[in-house]
Order: C-alpha cells, then sequence, then structure tokens
C-alpha cells in the first residue's frame, strides 16, 4: 500500500512578505510500511501561524533557523490511516507536528490523540494546543492578572489575542483590545465582550494612537503584545506603576524587521519610572505545563463561555498564501487551513 | 541664637545640561528656635546623583517633577549644633533628606543618626546608603545572581555600578563593567577586581561596542543597566537565554531626552527570543528593606572587602557643577561635595 502525498518543501529564505516562490509544492508515493510502533496520518487541518515566519530568518532567533530544502515545519490535526501501534487505530482523529503535508508516517510518540466529542479537533491548534497555552500562561504567569486591573491586548483579534483577552475577563481585568479595522473592532467588543476596543488602522500617527489607547484605558497595567511596532510605541508610556509587558510576538517586525530592525523612540526610562517589568515568552516555555491548561480551559471551551474563533482557508494549495494573508491581517482567531 | 544659612534654590528647568543658570545662591539667617523634638544641623557632607536631572523635567516621571522656588532637594550628612530633640544631642552625626543648605531645622523623625566608629559617615550617602540599596537589591531581588552568570554593569566606575559590579563578583558572577576612558577601566579591573573592562569611548560605533563587548562577554546573562543609550543598544543583542535585565538609570537621557526621547533600533524581538525580562527599579521600591542591606553590607564596608570609592568637590558654591559633572563622567563611585 502506498499514499500519494503531496507536501510544500520550504526552499527559499524570504527577505520580506514570504509568497509562493519560497516554497516549492512536490508529489510522491509514501510507502505504507511499516515499522514498529509506527503511525501514517492523512492530515485535515493544517496550522499556519506567525512563528513560522521567526524561524525562517537566516539567523538563531529562539532556535536556529528552518532549514532550507525539507517540508515546512507546521502542526497538523489529522485522522490515522494505518498504524503499527497498539495505541492507535484507523480512524483515530490525532494531533502532529507533521508539517506541510497531506500525509505522514509518525512514530507513535509524536501523536496526541484526541477525541472529537470532547472538543472540535481543531481547538487542538487553536485554544488547547499551541495558541492556547501561549495565551494562558503568557497572561497569567508573566501578565499577573488582578481584579481592576487594566489589560490591553495588541492583536487582539488574533488567535492568541482574543484568547489573553477572554482570559483577562475571566481574570477580573477591564480588557481593551487593539486591532485593525472596524470589523475586527466590532468582534473584540460584541462577541468577545471586551470593555473596549481600539482600531490602530484609524490613527495612522503614533501619538494619535496613543491619545485613543489613553482615553480608552486610563493607563495600563498589563500590557499583551503580539505585534510591536508603532502600536507598541504607543502603549508603553502609558504603563502604570508595576506595569507587567508581556512579549509574545513581534509580528509588525517579521518581515525583514528582525534583521534590519527599525528605529524607535527610546523608552526604557519609562520602565524605570514606572518600576515596570516586560518579559518574553513562547509557548514551549510551557509546554510541560499543557495538562494544566487543558484542565482549566476545556471546560470552558465545551460549555461555550470562550469564544474559540477560527478562520478558515480551503485547499492544501494555499497554504503559502494562508501564511502570508496573517502578515495582511486577515484572520479573525486562528488561521487554519483545511487539506 | 541664628544662623548664617546659604540655599542653592531651584529656579529654572534647564532643557539640557543643567547649570548655574538654574539655580540662585541665596544666604539668610536661620533662626534657632525651637519647637519640641526639633533639630538644627550643620550639612558637611552634600550628595549630588543623577537622580536630581530626574525628577527637574517638568512633566512627571517616577514622581511629580521638583518644584521650582524651593531649596534644591538632596541628601546630606551633617552634624547637630542645636536640639530640642531626647534623641539628638549637639556633635551627633546625621544624616538626612535636607537638600542643598548649610543648615536645616528638622523633625527629629527625619534624622538617622550616624556611628562614625562603624562606618565613615560619608557611606551613608553611598554603599550604606541609597546607593547601596540601590545596587543591592537591584542586583539581588531584579538579577537573581547565579554563580558562573556573565554580569555587564553599565556606568560601573560609578556610585551604583561599582557596588553592582563588585556585589556580583562576591555572588560568583563573571563581572564585566562598562565605563568611559582608560582611567576608569583601569579602575575597574585593577582595584574591583572585575574579569573585564570594556571602554565605550574607545568604539563610537554601536557595531564596535557590542563586538568588544561580546569578545569580553561571550554573552550576557545579566545586564545591569545605569545609562542606557548606546550602550545598551551595543549590550541588548547580546543577551542569553532568560536573560535579566536591571534598568536602573538612563544617564544618557536625562539632558533632553526624556521629554524628546531619540531613536534607537528596535529590540523587543530578542526578549522574546531569549524569554528575557527587563525590570526597572528605584532604591525607594526598597526603603523598608534599609536595614537588611547595611545589616549585610556594612561589614564588608569595615573589613574593606568591598571598595566604596568616593570622589570629593570642595566648597559650597561648586554644587550645580558638580551635579553637572556627573553627565561629564568626572566622577569615579560616588559624587560628593564637601560644604
Amino acid at each position: 500500500m502506498s499514499f500519494q502525498n503531496r507536501q510544500w518543501f520550504y526552499v527559499k529564505r524570504p527577505d520580506a512578505r514570504v509568497g509562493d516562490e519560497h516554497y516549492e509544492l512536490r508529489e510522491s508515493e509514501l510507502d505504507g510500511t511499516l515499522a514498529a510502533n509506527e503511525v501514517i496520518i492523512r492530515a485535515r487541518i493544517i496550522s499556519v501561524d506567525p512563528y513560522i515566519r521567526i524561524q525562517q530568518h537566516e539567523r538563531n532567533t529562539y532556535d536556529v533557523p528552518h532549514p532550507l530544502g525539507i517540508v515546512q515545519r507546521a502542526g497538523a490535526v489529522g485522522e490515522v490511516v494505518a498504524s503499527n501501534s497498539p495505541l492507535f487505530k484507523e480512524g483515530d482523529w490525532v494531533s502532529a507536528y507533521s508539517g506541510w503535508q497531506l500525509y505522514a508516517k509518525c512514530h507513535h510518540s509524536e501523536l496526541t490523540k484526541l477525541d472529537p466529542a470532547a472538543a472540535p479537533v481543531s481547538t487542538a491548534l487553536g485554544v488547547l494546543g499551541m495558541p492556547g497555552r501561549t495565551a494562558w500562561f503568557g497572561l497569567t504567569e508573566a501578565g499577573k492578572p488582578r481584579p481592576g486591573d487594566t489589560l490591553v491586548v495588541s492583536g487582539a483579534a488574533g488567535a492568541v489575542g482574543s484568547l489573553v483577552a477572554q482570559f483577562g475577563k475571566r481574570a477580573g481585568c477591564r480588557v481593551i483590545g487593539i486591532a485593525g479595522g472596524a470589523a475586527k473592532c466590532a468582534f473584540l467588543t460584541d462577541t468577545l465582550k471586551l470593555d473596549g476596543a481600539v482600531d490602530y488602522r484609524a490613527h495612522p500617527t503614533v501619538e494619535g494612537l496613543r491619545a485613543a489607547i489613553e482615553q480608552a484605558t486610563g493607563g495600563v497595567d498589563i500590557y499583551f503584545d503580539n505585534v510591536g511596532g508603532m502600536v507598541t510605541d504607543a502603549v508603553i508610556p502609558l504603563i502604570k506603576l508595576r506595569a507587567r509587558i508581556i512579549i509574545c510576538g513581534a509580528i509588525a517586525q517579521y518581515d525583514g524587521g528582525l534583521d534590519t530592525p527599525d528605529l524607535a523612540p527610546r523608552f526604557l526610562q519609562h520602565m524605570l519610572f514606572k518600576r515596570a517589568t516586560i518579559q518574553g515568552i513562547l509557548a514551549r516555555d510551557f509546554t510541560s505545563r499543557m495538562d494544566e491548561m487543558v484542565k482549566t480551559v476545556a471546560p470552558w471551551v465545551k460549555s461555550g463561555e470562550i469564544v474559540s474563533q477560527e478562520t478558515y482557508v480551503d485547499g492544501f494549495d494555499q497554504l503559502p498564501a494562508a501564511l502570508n494573508s496573517l502578515f495582511e491581517g486577515k484572520n479573525l482567531g486562528k488561521l487554519l487551513v483545511r487539506v
């Protein structure tokens, strides 16, 4: 038995925005012969995440660069289609870090079994997966939210931001989301029930944006930052005494700005004046505590108390374009590709 | 009885470097009549500190701006010359926040009695005073030094930096100091016995300075920052995993750069990649733990295990110029004015 595979190979490092030219779509036969404890999965949903863009940089970032000439690494959810493992049988749903390919042969230790009755399997790539873990521990561990704190979230309509904002509400914070465009801001206030939303696109200057955020917040106790750039320039001077700033992403800089950072006003004096902290966090820092997050958050997902918003793109061919679209702000919540 | 007083009044906010024009020297008679528990002290040593320059800004920084038209606030050490308090008698040495004036009438609760036999009284303005507290708790609480960590200190020949560097050595760190000029660097390695020193004046570009610091350190676990500006631009990309950056000062920005910050390369991505922290600290955060610091550090001062370097300027008239000279890097260790 064999499987007709399709794979996106990462073949060229982007200088700026990622596009089709940085990938090659290849077709091949995947031999179905299985060694002991091997499993073949057929991906059904593949993840595109901003961190992918970081790994494409030529230099070390939080890890060595993603190698050229291999399948693009990424998280996926799929079905077992062949198994030589006592732990998995055909038809089981699993999540795996199997990358941008339709079929993958995996050792069973690489797979996490999913229960479709407990939660939609797609949540393993979102609220009950890496983005959820990032949001939960980033907010609770680094942000240390207290009832009454004012929490500002940038990229608040995104995969991580939309969860941070909701977790913040549950912790008793007053939550103001920053997002691009009126539709996203309406999502923040109407669907996520945040206390306010600021459309950064409506404020083209840092000073104007800062004034809008100041008006909406009156000062910031916690800033959960997914975007960096001008939005962060606007927020930092608004921090209050002992504010906590969590650096979770810098999406504004991923298109070249990591190698050649642009210039921004110095701000460390505000850290001094307010005795504030900045902490960088990554999902991997909390991998060992995944069970703790799932135990807490899964019941909220099941009961509908947490909105786990998803945006779908259809088609394996669309993976590079879908990754690209993250940087155009087109997704609401977690962006997923159905394959 | 009365006392012929001399006082420096703060009368004009500086735009850039502070100078004589921002102060007025006034003479007056201080009436020696004392209410219950009042004491008159004659200052002998008056402190000039970089924070004074922060308080002169028009806007709130870590506090409301220093008012115009009053005596410049500052720490001082002096002798009791008249007392209506059961706690103090003539000839007692005390420290007080009595400002730039020869005589001050104080409520006894404002005074701390000093024991000249235990340590030189000047140390109450340095290693056993505010700068010592800043250095001790800034390093131990925010820096969390571990044996083998590489600690980089900017402004390492200054009042706080020279103490941080020595406390770091005692904690088992490898300590590299950054200072301006060959003489200061020799002080760091020869007198303070640091593991290395980098003369930032010998490296006019950020890239060159960074290369020198990288060569001296191989990467930075703790960065204790007293200066900000280009030195900090050079250090931050060299941080290692889970680095701790302590913002204690930004002396490079105090001459106007707080109100109109200059531009520098964005760096928050490094915080993300390395899951590092930045924490702003001020001496006042640890005032309640002063006894803890003194108990630990005073024996080291007495035994000579800690070098408490001081630079003296003579003459009450010299106070504004002495403050100014802090920003020209002329002092080694704590700068004090004998009056």
